[in-house]
Parts: structure tokens; C-alpha cells; sequence
């Protein structure tokens, strides 16, 4: 059998955890992909010594570059700096690339689909949303025959674990974020993840798959978990609700998209309400299927490298190709302000009844003194900070 | 742009479903395929006058047979006796032939899919299990480069339905059954769904997909919900678990399989145990991802069709293909029996108190008057017939 040889750079976790799986399955991977997967280099500077991954370590890219047995190249290397290089590099030698690196796909994806178009080779992303869950390809190509309206998901592990501790077991934001952090779930400055800029980025991905444009995280907001308080989540359970953070994306009929990041109020039988721990889950919505969802571990060593290791799969086996649902060109004229769109508010004030009539149309929980879910028209329209009298408004939250 | 051709065969719900999705998201499939797709003929020899469908009408197969416009068949008559003589003869005569038909799959998917290959043309099937759910493709693509160990999955609507109904509602299975039919979830005869037949089918293309031989309906033994009663149903509450109808597939290390279709108790906050209504969902074990799962209609008009044209968009824009997790042959020698698993057992007795020692070792309800959780040695090694001393055992469900 004929084999094909691979290059990854960066040994860090994914990248170590992608040459883990092409050990461990080899025979079964060499019969999906017809041929087999052979780790030739490993790309990293810093000392190898004692690992498996030492045999195959190089430092210099260009070694890479210029080998002509190297047909694809994973990039776990992070960031948009030397991944954006490299993988530009990549592309121009006509070696296709797969990365789990959605801060570059989110930043410039369009740009390097086209450049592996230019040079007939593959440029695929699967583990840069969710992890290892099957859910780029799936929207790609079995979903083909929906138009998509919408996709909502729980894009981050990290925010998903705070957020059940504090409703499982009543624990505040810092105390959970502490033991997210124990537990390997956070890294050191967890900035990235609380702030929700990583999902962001993912959000951003599926929006530019949904629109066929790039859709840049610049004009995505974000607002993370930090403001979400304990208070919050046992209002949210005594009106049968969890608070969730979640990426959304809305087509509108003109093509135009709303995209956004924040924490929702989440009805307790609602699918994504059962997504606990580090799991991450998206539903996507189309005019023939309805809802769909796709559930498992959006991150991980083993999770992560098994869809970056199956994008290489799918490259050995087929013809060059990105996602059908390939974007280009910025979207920024298709994106509207979420804020245009109808939906419901969860409101807290500082002290003092929630005033006459505001939210009395809605079911609210017994408990009124101060919280209340509310429509967009009294958010907006009717003012609710007019309404509020003066008086501090300690939460504001979306309710799906 | 040039345009492709297609044949529907049956005019009934799903076959109506696909005219419909090609019609409704034309310009969309138009883009994802690369060419229109056309509808051309619909083949029913009921009186389609009044219909949408009646211009495409034809009452002989021969029509569709030979004519060399016509590149792939979307075959929608279900049962496996006059679908499996169309679909040989369509993929005999160099056509491609999509399905939804789980009968037929499950009852000969080798010999069809070995048809398929030897004409070089395509032969999909993703709406056989799961309906408009993203499934056997993502299992055959995006995690090829995992071992995969294991399925268990919510496959049949109208049972989840009902045990939805005697969970939520405390109705019983009779009454529950009953509103199934007046929502049309249920057929007028629910035999096949409700006495877990096909749930069994789907399970079997899965276990096929799994091993990559195909299993048989024949020996994989499947039990329906006829038996669950609402004395179970509060039990399981009481314990914290839901019961689920679930087909299962587990594979062991020598590459035997053990597939069967029952009732299962499954704890509560279980990602399975929050579908609910008709709603259908499969996890998926690989030995690098850990568990995924998809969720979504498995059933229904647009739901199926979805499905359907999507496979139908792969077979325009691509290489002929089956799946690569392609079976052939039976896999009689594979299958295990699934009593030789270990697992838990729920075990209700007409009367007295459950035996002393039975099932202490495990998390019980508080109510252990005649209902117990025990293992799989207790019910099997040291017997539970015996242990019930000549009383009548009312129930006995699996547990996840």
C-alpha cells in the first residue's frame, strides 16, 4: 500500500494529539483513507527530548516547504502570526493544510480558502468549531439542500463548566473559574475564553458559512460570563431556565445576518440546556430539516485531533477541495446589529419593585421584587432604563 | 448553467417531501451542486391529478429505466420487494440511487451497495436512519479517524413520543399510543414502532457501518415498549432516570458486535435522556472523539427530504461513491449476544420486598418495597428467577 506523508507544526497539545491518533489507528485510518498516513516532520523549536515526537522534530519550516513528499501540512500552531505564514507558505508550495486554528480562520479564512483554490489543494478546519464534533462538514454537505436561517451553540467548554458549577452547585463565577482552572479546563489567563471572544471566533466561522461571506469578529459582539452573577442563575431556575453563553448567528430573508455572543436564559427542556461540563453543542436550523444539533467535547488533545486528523483523511481520499460552503470577501454589509432583532430580556434592578406592567404579559416567576423577563419593545422601544426610574440595573440578559 | 435530472420513485410522504425541497430551495441546490437539479419523472400509479406532482407523473418503471438523461433515482416506495427490484434495475442501468428506505437497507444494503460499485454509481441511504438527522455521513467521514466502539441512540419517533407522554403526563402507554395516532405520529397499525422493529432496522445499518459486515435484523433481538408500564416509568423517576427506547451497538476489541433494540432506564442528566417528543438522537463512541452526539427529526415530510436531496446534491457534485464505511457479506459470525455483556438490570417483582443482598451495592430508589437496580452478575450468574422465590417478575429493563 502507497503512503502518504505528513507534516504538523506545533507540538503542543492538538499538534501532539493529531501525530497520538495517526499512531494509535493507523491500520484503521490507512483502510478509510486507501493509503497510509505517515507523520514525516514535526514542526517545533522548543526540546523534544523524551518524547515520542523527538524522532521527527525539525525547526526550520522551510525543510517542510521543500519537500516534495509532503502532500498536507496540520497546523496547531495557534495564533495569526507565524500560523498565517506558515500556512500561506503551505498552500503556495500545493500542500494542502488542515488547522484546528480558528483565531486565524475567524481572522483571515477567506483569504486562505482562495489561496488553496489558486493552487488546487485543500485548506479544511473542522476542530476549529466544537472540537471534536462532526459539524462543519455536516452543515456543508448534509444540510446542502436547506436553506439555514439560523445556529445557535454552546462554543466554549471553559464558560459552559463555570456556568454549570454556579447553577449545579450554587458556586459564584470566581470560586468556579478556580476550579476550571484545577481541573486543566482554563488556562492561566482565561481572558480569551470568559470574555467570549473565543466564541466569538466561532460564531464568526459559522457565519461565514452560513452567508458565504467573511463575517470578521470585529463586527460580531461579545460579552462573556464575568457579569453573570448567582443571583441571576437562581432567578433563571425559578422561572424554569439556565443561563447559557451562547454564539447565534440569524439569516435574515435579504441575506443579511445578525451575529452575536452573549449569555441567554435558556428554557430547562430545551436541548442545548442539557449541554453540561466542558461540552459544547450548536443547533443549526434549516427551512426543510428544522433543527438539527451536534453534541460532544469541543476541546481536548484527543477530541480535537480527531477531526483535524479526519480533514487529512478526507484530503488523501478525495479530490482538492475547501467546504462547499466556501466564503469570500468581507460580509460587512450583510451584518446587522443584533439589537434589531425581536426577542426577549431578562432585567434586574438594584432595589424596588419591577414597575407596573413591564413584563406582565410574559410568564415571570413568583418571585418579582426585582427581576423580570421582558419583551425587545420595552427594552427598547418603551425605554428600560426610563422605566427603571433611576434606580442601577444589575443584569440585563437575552432569553433564547 | 447545465442541469441534471432526477426520478422519483413513490409519490408518497417523502417522495412528495423531495419535489418539494428541490422545488422550494432550487437556486440554493443549484449553487451547493454545481448544476440544477430537475425533477423529470415521479413514479406512482395512483391518481396524482390536483397535485404539484401530476406533470411528472409515469406508471412505468421502463420510462425511467431508459432514459439516459435521468442520472440518479431517489427511490421513496419503502418495503424491500418492489423497491429492491427498481433499485437494481436503476443502479444495473448505470443510474445512482438515493433512499430512505430502511427495510431495504437493512434487509440487503451489501448486496445493493456492491451492485453500486460494480456500475460505478452511487448508492446513499442517510435518511434510512435518522431521518433529516446528519448521521451516516458525518460517522463515515468525520470520524474516520477513530475507532469507533460503540452506538446507542433514541432511533424511532413514535416511541419516544409515547414515553414521553407517560413521563411528563403519567398517562399510560394505551392512552399515550392513542394520541401518537390522532398527531399522526403513529400509524394506524403501530406494530413496527412500538414493538421496536424500526428501531431494529436502523440499528442494523449502524452495527454494518460499524463493523463493515452486514448484520442481519434476524439476529438482533428487539424489544418494544408494549411492556413499560407507569409503575415503571415513577420508579425510574424516583431513581433519577427516564426510560428510552434504544438501539445499541457495541463493538469489542476482537471485532464482534452486539446489537439489540429494548427499553433502557437512563439517567437524567443523560444527553439522551433529554429528548424528548418525537425527536431522535444517536451518540457516538470513537476511541479518539470519546462520545458525540446528533440530534434532530427522525421523521417526517422535510425532515426525510432533507435528507434525500442532500444525498442527492453529494451524488451531482462528486465521484460516484457508497460510504466508505462500505459493508459487504454477512456478518452472522460477528454478532454477540447481548447477554453476555455486563450491564445493570432494573427489576420490579409482583410482591414482597426485594430479596435481601439483591442490588444493595447499587444506587437505589428509596422505595425498595419490589423494585430494584442489580447487576448484571445478580441477574444472570446468581439468577434472578431464583431470587424471586416463585414471585412473578412484573419487569426487568436494561440500564445504561
Amino acid at each position: 500500500m502507497k503512503s502518504v506523508k505528513i507534516a504538523i507544526l506545533g507540538c503542543g497539545t492538538v499538534g501532539a494529539g493529531v501525530a497520538d491518533v495517526f499512531a494509535m489507528n493507523a491500520d484503521r485510518i490507512a483502510v478509510k483513507a486507501g493509503r497510509r498516513i505517515e507523520v514525516k516532520y514535526i514542526l517545533d523549536i522548543r526540546d523534544l527530548s523524551g518524547t515520542p515526537y523527538r524522532q521527527f522534530q525539525v525547526e526550520d519550516f522551510s525543510v517542510i516547504e521543500a519537500d516534495p513528499e509532503i502532500e498536507a501540512v496540520v497546523e496547531t500552531i495557534g495564533g495569526a502570526k507565524i500560523a498565517y505564514e506558515f500556512t500561506k507558505r503551505a498552500l503556495s508550495a500545493g500542500k494542502s493544510v488542515v488547522t484546528s486554528n480558528k483565531e486565524l480562520v475567524a481572522s483571515c479564512g477567506d483569504e486562505l480558502m482562495a489561496l488553496a483554490r489558486a493552487n488546487n489543494v485543500s485548506y479544511l478546519f473542522e476542530a476549529s468549531v466544537g472540537g471534536g464534533i462532526p459539524l462543519l462538514h455536516p452543515i456543508d454537505r448534509c444540510l446542502s439542500a436547506n436553506e439555514l436561517t439560523g445556529i445557535c451553540g454552546i462554543l466554549n467548554g471553559t464558560t459552559n463548566f463555570i456556568l454549570t458549577k454556579m447553577i449545579k452547585e450554587g458556586i459564584p463565577f470566581s470560586l468556579a473559574l478556580k476550579q476550571a482552572k484545577d481541573n486543566g479546563y482554563a488556562e492561566a489567563d482565561p481572558t480569551d475564553d470568559v470574555e467570549g471572544k473565543d466564541a466569538c471566533r466561532k460564531t464568526c466561522i459559522l457565519a461565514s458559512m452560513l452567508c458565504g461571506r467573511h463575517i470578521r469578529p470585529e463586527l460580531v459582539p461579545a460579552e462573556g460570563i464575568t457579569r453573570v452573577s448567582l443571583s441571576d442563575v437562581h432567578f433563571a431556575a425559578s422561572a424554569g431556565y439556565k443561563i447559557k453563553l451562547l454564539g447565534r448567528v440569524i439569516k435574515s430573508d435579504g441575506g443579511r445576518v445578525a451575529a452575536w455572543v452573549a449569555p441567554h436564559l435558556v428554557r430547562e427542556d430545551h436541548p442545548l440546556a442539557c449541554v453540561e461540563d466542558v461540552f459544547n453543542a450548536v443547533m443549526v436550523s434549516g427551512n426543510a430539516v428544522d433543527d438539527v444539533m451536534f453534541y460532544g467535547r469541543g476541546a481536548g488533545k484527543m477530541a480535537t485531533a480527531s477531526a483535524v486528523a479526519s480533514d487529512v483523511i478526507d484530503i488523501v481520499s478525495s479530490a482538492p477541495r475547501t467546504f462547499n460552503s466556501f466564503w469570500e470577501g468581507p460580509g460587512d454589509d450583510l451584518v446587522t446589529p443584533p439589537e434589531e432583532l425581536l426577542s426577549r430580556w431578562y432585567v434586574c434592578f438594584e432595589a424596588g419593585r419591577v414597575p407596573e406592567g413591564l413584563g406582565e404579559s410574559l410568564e415571570n416567576p413568583a418571585d418579582r421584587d426585582r427581576q423580570a423577563i421582558i419583551t425587545s419593545e420595552e427594552y427598547s422601544a418603551l425605554g428600560i432604563v426610563k422605566a427603571a426610574g433611576g434606580r442601577k440595573i444589575l443584569s440585563l440578559l437575552r432569553v433564547l
